[in-house]
């Protein structure tokens, strides 16, 4: 067994939906998150810029004592693609663990995928969906606005700019057939109403957050790390840009104010 | 006289309006512009964020032998407010020379703001308009989407999207009956078309870009800081992300292709 933290990042404030679902299902895990908030977004950035910024989100959670890393980002984790960027300790990505899980639901073998434009650009979810069963059909489309959308709180299911957006994008992939749509974006979850009432209640929605924060868990227990504690864990969350707006944001990701230590840290 | 570059930088590519303004104005003159492409946006950062790059891209900019600094950002402007961040060269922001102008445009003394949440939580046009004239009556508006929506290319004066925002900000100004209304960031002018509609064949649109262009021209003739070459000047555009990504956006704002070397450089 192993007491350090689980190490979560994201360019922006998306990856807390992974932290959310490690804190259901993990309660006794200390977090420490760390969002890029002074360089987001990242996924209308170029593949180095991304690769980057990357590396200096994960020496900045090195810096903390981690015993595993999630990149809690679409766009990172498809620019990644199956290398991992540590070597020591458990890594995942959200691609992976989402397509696994969307190959599993799926009936019809059609499936839909969200992302930015880098991640939509780089096919990693289609890639990983092939590797998995080459015959599955994928419908994928980038969504440059999402993440404005949801950072900037434009996120009620009345939202008329964000509703356009929405149908703007997904229309071509409900007209697909698909019967599974991955929120390849973990921004995404946050308007899952909206993308919801767009595609109807026959296609499952995933979040790769979500799933990412599962594989996360087998991951660490089958390597037995683990802790054994019986106290609630604690998450500390550090952001680039200030903890002000931080604040203001979170509670949109985390459903209630960010019940944890905030810290303003430059990389 | 005076035969260096005239620098220019903003967080993105909406300062090549103001570049272009320039190259009309001074076609002479040298330009060295810098884009932050790999940081955009900045106008929904906080105020030590934005004033860190602002200090990192005159940095850059001062590597190379340039006469004047122009910042076309209309965030960095406002968060500079009567600051010049440079002691032995002339500056300006965008800020000043567009609330000079629509001061002396306005008829029936209402004057309209857009620009970006740190723009106009600033007040800084507010500011700058009451310093001229306190009996101006301002009504400013933030608009958080527009950057992205011009930084993404959705530029068409048939944008649903983009029409929908703009309207959704717009009509508040519309509605105060202004003659004027001041594009408080660079990147507005490439939908002036869809912001003419909505505000109408009887509002004034100011670009804060080329009346900061205006009075640098005016500036560097005052202080003989003007070149006499007579051959055409040269631009050089630097970006803090890739060139491919710059060769693809420019053209929105230079409406023809960016002509002069790019460079990518880290800053």
């Amino acid at each position: 067994m192993n007491h350090d933290a689980i190490g979560v990042f994201d360019s922006g404030l998306g990856g807390l939906t992974a932290v959310k679902a490690l804190n259901e299902i993990l309660p006794n895990e200390n977090i420490i998150f760390f969002g890029d908030t002074a360089r987001v977004p990242y996924g209308t950035r170029s593949r180095q810029t991304i690769l980057r910024y990357t590396r200096e989100d994960i020496a900045f959670l090195r810096r903390h004592p981690v015993k595993m890393i999630i990149a809690a980002c679409g766009t990172v984790s498809s620019m990644l693609g199956t290398n991992s960027p540590v070597e020591d300790i458990p890594f995942t990505g959200v691609v992976w663990p989402a397509a696994q899980k969307a190959s599993e639901v799926t009936e019809n073998g059609k499936i839909g995928v969200i992302g930015t434009p880098a991640t939509i650009q780089s096919s990693s979810y289609e890639n990983a969906l092939h590797t998995i069963n080459k015959n599955i059909d994928v419908t994928a489309m980038s969504c440059p606005l999402l993440v404005h959308l949801v950072e900037y709180g434009y996120t009620s299911r009345d939202n008329k700019i964000t509703r356009l957006a929405a149908e703007e994008y997904l229309t071509p992939i409900r007209n697909a057939g698909v019967d599974t749509l991955i929120m390849g974006c973990t921004h995404y979850p946050i308007i899952k109403e909206i993308i919801a009432d767009i595609m109807g209640d026959n296609v499952t929605l995933l979040s790769a957050g979500e799933e990412a924060a599962k594989y996360a868990k087998s991951c660490l227990e089958k390597q037995d790390l683990l802790t054994d504690r019986t106290e609630p864990g604690h998450n500390i969350y550090y952001v680039s840009d200030s903890v002000s707006s931080f604040r203001e944001n979170a509670k949109n990701f985390l459903q209630d104010a960010a019940h944890g230590q905030v810290f303003s840290s430059r990389i």
